[in-house]
C-alpha cells in the first residue's frame, strides 16, 4: 500500500511530498490523515487587514530579511479612506515591505489572489497567506493554505508550516458546462451538496476530463470558494490550461507540468457531471444555502443591488460576460449595478475589449479595484433589500448593513437580475431579450500593469529603511513569560460556540484599528459583555475567562487573542476549542485549558478566583493540571506538544523564537 | 442714469431683469446694491447631503408637485456605503423625486454641477441649488446661486428667491493662457488677489476678448470657485463657446445668445491678462493661500497623494491633460494617484479617447464618479503628508484627516507632482521629461450616458408613489409657534466667529445622519461644549444661547438650525450674524436677536434666565425688544421684515406657508 501510494500519487500528495520537512518522510510512509506534518513554505501572501500585524510581528521578532522564495504584501482590503488611519497603514506597509524584502502591491492595485496568480503563481510551489481565500492559488497546481498572521510571519522567518495531514478528496469532473452556467455554479454545487463544513480536514483535488473545459481562471473561482467548504486547500493539476494561462500573462517559462499519476487514488471520491448543472444561488445568509435560481425566480424577489467582482469571480471573463449581456440594454431603474474590477490589469483589459464602455453605458457604477463590499468596506446595501453578489460570502451583516439580504451567484445570474430588477434564471434571458449566452473572446495576452507592484529593495538599501508609523500604529506589545504561580479572577463565564466575531468584531468601524492593539483591545468581547474592557483594564496581575464547547470558532483573526492578552488574559478554560483559535492562543502565550469534567463549567461564577501553583513543571510533566476555582479543586487538561509548552512558558511564539528556539 | 442702465445692460443685469418679481421693477429702477429683490426660479438642483432634508421639507409642506420648470435631485455626496444609512437615503431620494415630480440622477451617475450643465443648462435661466457650487452653471450664461435647503424647497413650491441686490463685478479677460497654465489658474489668481471674502455681496461677470480662448468647461471651472471668493454668483455670456458646447452635448436647440450690451458698465472693475498668468497653488489650509507653484517648488515638498476630479476640474479635458502628461511614464512610487471621474459620461469619454488606459497603466487608482474626497467621503490622505488636489476647498480636516496638508492646484500641476513625487512647476516637465504641454483633442460630440438620469413621473403615477424611509430616516419634526412669553435658561455663552462647522459638524461620521434630525441633534455644538446635548435634552420648555460677532459663519447647512431647534433652542442672542445662517434661523423659527449694546454680552453667564413677555406684539410693533437676562434688563434689536416676523410667530417658514401665507 505504501509503495502503491508512492508510485501513483495524486497532485496533492506530490505537492506535500516535495515540501515535507524531514527527508525520512519523503516517501510519505505513515502519513495517515490527522498526523502532524511540517511543510516548507515557498511563497507568502499578506493583505493589509492582517498584514499590519504580521509586519509588527516581524519587527518584534527582529527579522532582518525574509527567508522565503518570495513574499508579497498586498493592500486591497481597507481602501476606504474616511480618515488617516487606513492611508497611514498603507504608508506603514510600504515601508515594512521595503525594510524586510517583500514585494509591495500598492493600495488600489487589485485583489491579492488574482494579482498574485498572474504575477507570481508557479505550479508545484507551496504558499501560505493571512487571508482565508489564499487557497485560490490551487488553480495553478500550487498547495496554498490560508492561516493566521503569525504563521505567515514565522514562514517569512524561515520556519515550516505545521498542519495536520488532510484527507485528499478527489472530485472528478466530466462533461461541459451548458450555456448560462459557469465555474461559480460548480463550487455552488459543491456547497449545495456538502454545506459549509463539507471540506473540513480535507484537500479537495479536482480531476477528470471535464477539466479540459475549464480555464485557469475558471479553476481559480472554484478553488477560491473551497474556503467556504472549510477545506484546508483546493488543488488542480498544472496541465495545458495552466500552460496557456501562464503564456497569456507573459510568463510561459514559469510553467511546469504537474498532474496526478495514472491510477492515483483519493481518500474520498466525488463526481460532478458538468452538463447536468444549472444556475445556482446561495440564499441569505450563508454560502451553504444553495438552491437552483429557477426555484427562487418563482418567488418574484425584487433586487436593489447587483455587485460584480471580488476574489470569487475575479477574471476578465467574469466581467466581460456581464458586459456582453448588458450591452446596448438598460439596467433596471431600481437596481444599483456596482462593478468592482478586481485589479487595474483587469480594468485595462475591460477597456481594451470594449466591455467597460458597455458596462458604463448600460448603467453601472465603476468602483476602484479591491475587495470592498466583500468585507463590508463599501457598497453596503439598503436595509432589508436584496443584493445579488458574485462574492464568496454572505454571512449576516458582513456587507456592513445590519439587516442585509445578500445572495451569492454567478456573473450570468447577477447580470440577469441587473436587467430585470428581480432574481431571474439567466436562461430566461434567451426569451426575454432574444439573446443567446455570450462567450466573450479573451485576449491572447492579458494586460500587464505592474507599475504599482514594487520589487523588493536589495538588502543594503532595505536595511536603511525606517518603518513609518502614523499616530494610529503601535508596535506589537511585549508579552511576559508565563507565571509559575497564577492567581487571577474569572472575568467572563461564557457558553458554547463563542466565535471570533464575538471576541473581536470586524467591519468598517473596527478594521481601521487593526494596527493598534491598545485601541482595538477596547472592542474585546464587546458583543458579549461591554464591561469586559473596563474590568480587565482595572484588574492588576491578569485574569482568566471560562467558556463552553467550540470556543473561538470562525475567522482566523489573531486580534482575537492579541487584544485580550494585551488586557491581561492569561488562560482560557473551556470545554473545547476551535482549531485555529486554539493555535492562536498558544502562539500568543495564553494557556488553553480544558475541563476534564465538563460539568465543572457550571459551578463557576464571574469573579471566582483561579489559583494554580507550580504551573511550569505541571505543564512539562504531564497533560493535567489541578487548579482551584472559586475555592473548588478542578482538574484541567492541555493538548500542547512539548514544543508548545516551552513556547507558552516563554510567553508565546515570538519570545520563544527570539530566544533561539526556532523550528 | 436709469435709462442708460436700461439701454446698456451687462449679462448679470439682463438675467436679473428677466426674473424680477413685480413688473414695476422690470426696468431695474432703484435697484441699488443691497436692496431686497425677488427672483423667479426656473430650475433647482439638490444633492443627497442636503436633499434628504429638502425632500422631508416638501413632505412636511404637503407639496403635491413641483412648480419649477425643472428640478433635479442628484446623489453624488454620500456614496461610501459602509452601512445601510447612505443607500437607504438613496432609495428614499429616488422615491421622493418620483413623488414630487423631479428628475433623479442615481447614485454614482456623477457630480451634480457638470451633469446638470450637460443635460439641463440653459442660457438665460435662473437656478438655485442646495450646494454652494451651484454657481458653476454661470458658465452657460445662467444666474445660479447656492442657498440653504429650505429656500430650494420653497422655490419648488413656486415661491421666488429673495436676495439682496448684489454689486456686479466686471472682470475683463484679455490675451491667451500660456502652455501649462489653465482655467484653474485664472480663479486661483482671483483668490490670490482678493482672498476668500473678495466676492461677498457681488456677482462676478467675466467679459472681454480673452473669453474667446476659454471653452464652456473652462468657464465652469472659473465659475465654480466663485464660491470660494464668497460671491453670490459668477456669470459668463452665452456666446459662441456656449453654442459650441451645447452642440457638443447634443442640445444645439437649447442655445440662446446672451451677451452684455456694447458699453455696458459694472459696479466694480478688474482686469486679468491671461498671458501673464503662471501655475498657481493654494497652500494648506485655505483656498485663499495662493502662491506661484515655482515658489513652493523651491521648498522640496514631498507629495504622497494626488487627486484629480471634483466639481472644480470636472471636464474631460481636465482628466485628458493629466493622462497625456502621464502617458507612457510611471508615477512616483511614493504617490497615490487618485482619479475621480466626474461622471459616467466623462468616464465614457476618457475610455473612448484612450485616456483612461493611459491613466491606469501609468499608476492611477480609478474611483467611482462623485464628490468623494472633496467632502471628506473617501480618499483621506495620510497624516501630515502633502495631498495635491484639483478640488475647490482645503479647509483644515475637510479631507477626513485631522492633521491634513491639502493643496489646491490645476490638473497640470497635479500631474507634475504625480510624476516627480514632489510639488513641481509643470513648466519644468519640458526639461525633466522632454515634453511639450499636451493639448488634448476633445471629441466633437461628448458621450451622452443618460440611463441613470430618470425623468419625472407623470402626475397620476407620481401621486401613487409612497416615500420609502429606511430606519434612519425620520420625518421633519413639527415646530410650534413662538411663545408670547419666553422664559428660558441660557445654555451656552459663546465668543466671536462661531462657524456652522462648530454648531453642526460634517464628515463621514455625521453626514449619514443628515436625514435623521433626532440622531444628528446629538452632535449639536459638540465641538464647543459636549454637554450641550444632554443639558438641552434635560431642559423643559426651551432654552437660548448667546454668542459674539459673526455667529454662524461658513457653510449654509440648515441642520445647524434644525437640530438645535429640535432640542428646544428658541432664540440666539448675538452681537451679529452671518447672512445665510441668520436667514436659516428665521426660516426655522429661532429668534435671531442682536445686542444693542455689545458689552451686554460680557455680563451674561451660562444658566442665566432669559425672560421676555408680550413678544409677538413687541416684534410686530418695532425692531427693539427688552429682555431680562440674569435679572438685568437688556435691550435687543431684530432685523426681520414684517413677513419674517409673521413667519417666526407662526413657528417658521414651513408652518407659515402651510397656513396659506405663501410668498
Amino acid at each position: 500500500m505504501e509503495t502503491a501510494q508512492h508510485e501513483k500519487r495524486n497532485v496533492a500528495q506530490k505537492l506535500i511530498a516535495d515540501h515535507l520537512v524531514g527527508s525520512d518522510m519523503a516517501d510519505m510512509a505513515g502519513l495517515a490523515p490527522g498526523s502532524e506534518i511540517g511543510l516548507t513554505v515557498d511563497q507568502t501572501l499578506t493583505q493589509d487587514a492582517t498584514g499590519t500585524m504580521v509586519m509588527l510581528e516581524l519587527e518584534s521578532m527582529g527579522l532582518d530579511r525574509i527567508q522565503t522564495e518570495l513574499s508579497v504584501q498586498y493592500v486591497d482590503h481597507n481602501l476606504l479612506q474616511t480618515d488617516e488611519k487606513n492611508p497611514d497603514d498603507h504608508v506603514f506597509l510600504q515601508s515594512a515591505a521595503q525594510r524586510f524584502g517583500l514585494w509591495f502591491s500598492k493600495a488600489g492595485n487589485g485583489v491579492s489572489h488574482p494579482v498574485h496568480q498572474a504575477h507570481f503563481g508557479r505550479p508545484g510551489a507551496t504558499m501560505i497567506g493571512s487571508d482565508s481565500h489564499t487557497c485560490a492559488a490551487g488553480a495553478l497546481g500550487m498547495l496554498a493554505i490560508g492561516v493566521g498572521g503569525l504563521e505567515v510571519a514565522m514562514a517569512m522567518a524561515g520556519q515550516p508550516l505545521y498542519v495536520s495531514m488532510p484527507e485528499v478528496w478527489g472530485v472528478e469532473l466530466t462533461g461541459e458546462l451548458p450555456p448560462w452556467v459557469s465555474a461559480k455554479d460548480v463550487i455552488l454545487e459543491m456547497l449545495r451538496r456538502h454545506g459549509v463544513k463539507g471540506g473540513v480536514g480535507r484537500i479537495i483535488e479536482y480531476h477528470g476530463p471535464g477539466l479540459d473545459n475549464l480555464t485557469a481562471m475558471d479553476r481559480h473561482v472554484i478553488a477560491n470558494m473551497g474556503a467556504e467548504l472549510g477545506a484546508t486547500a483546493s488543488v488542480f493539476p498544472a496541465d495545458d490550461a495552466v500552460r496557456d494561462y501562464l503564456a497569456a500573462v507573459g510568463r510561459p517559462g514559469d510553467f511546469t507540468r504537474l498532474v496526478a499519476d495514472e491510477g492515483a487514488e483519493y481518500d474520498v471520491t466525488e463526481h460532478i457531471e458538468l452538463s447536468d448543472l444549472e444556475p445556482l444561488i446561495a440564499r441569505p445568509s450563508s454560502p451553504g444555502n444553495v438552491v437552483p435560481v429557477r426555484e427562487v425566480a418563482e418567488e418574484n424577489e425584487e433586487v436593489s443591488q447587483v455587485v460584480v467582482g471580488s476574489s470569487a469571480n475575479p477574471g476578465v471573463r467574469d466581467f466581460a460576460v456581464v458586459a456582453e449581456i448588458l450591452d446596448g440594454r438598460q439596467t433596471s431603474q431600481r437596481v444599483s449595478v456596482d462593478i468592482n474590477p478586481t485589479s487595474r490589469e483587469v480594468l485595462a483589459d475591460l477597456i481594451a475589449g470594449g466591455w467597460l464602455t458597455s458596462l458604463v453605458t448600460s448603467g453601472a457604477r465603476i468602483h476602484q479595484s479591491g475587495c470592498m463590499g466583500c468585507i463590508g468596506m463599501g457598497q453596503a446595501p439598503a436595509s432589508g433589500r436584496n443584493s445579488l453578489r458574485t462574492m464568496p460570502r454572505n454571512f449576516p451583516g458582513r456587507s456592513g448593513t445590519e439587516e442585509d439580504a445578500v445572495w451569492l451567484c454567478s456573473p450570468e445570474t447577477a447580470a440577469a437580475a441587473a436587467l430585470t430588477g428581480k432574481i431571474t434564471d439567466p436562461r430566461e434571458l434567451e426569451s426575454l431579450y432574444d439573446m443567446s449566452c455570450p462567450v466573450p473572446q479573451m485576449p491572447e495576452r492579458f494586460s500587464s500593469v505592474d507599475d504599482m507592484l514594487l520589487a523588493p529593495l536589495d538588502p543594503e538599501e532595505a536595511a536603511k529603511v525606517e518603518l513609518v508609523k502614523g499616530p494610529n500604529i503601535s508596535s506589537l506589545p511585549e508579552f511576559a513569560p508565563l507565571d509559575d504561580d497564577l492567581k487571577a479572577p474569572t472575568l467572563l463565564v461564557m457558553g458554547d460556540d463563542v466565535s471570533t466575531d464575538e471576541i473581536m468584531p470586524a467591519g468598517s468601524r473596527v478594521l481601521p484599528y487593526r494596527s493598534n492593539i491598545p485601541k482595538i483591545s477596547e472592542f474585546s468581547f464587546s458583543r458579549i459583555d461591554d464591561t469586559y474592557f473596563e474590568r480587565a483594564h482595572a484588574t492588576d496581575g491578569g485574569h482568566i475567562v471560562v467558556a463552553g464547547e467550540n470556543y473561538g470558532q470562525g475567522s482566523s483573526r489573531e486580534h482575537a487573542v492579541i487584544a485580550p492578552r494585551y488586557l491581561g488574559l492569561q488562560a482560557v478554560v473551556a470545554k473545547s476549542f476551535a482549531r485555529i483559535h486554539w493555535q492562536n492562543l498558544a502562539n500568543f502565550g495564553i494557556l488553553p485549558l480544558e475541563f476534564v469534567d465538563p460539568s465543572d463549567h457550571d459551578a463557576i461564577s464571574q469573579g471566582d478566583e483561579f489559583v494554580v501553583t507550580g504551573l511550569r513543571d505541571a505543564l512539562r510533566e504531564g497533560n493535567q493540571v489541578t487548579a482551584t476555582i472559586g475555592g473548588r479543586d478542578v482538574t484541567l487538561r492541555h493538548r500542547l506538544s512539548d514544543r508548545q509548552v516551552e513556547m507558552l512558558i516563554a510567553g508565546g511564539r515570538i519570545p520563544y523564537t527570539a530566544g533561539g528556539s526556532g523550528a
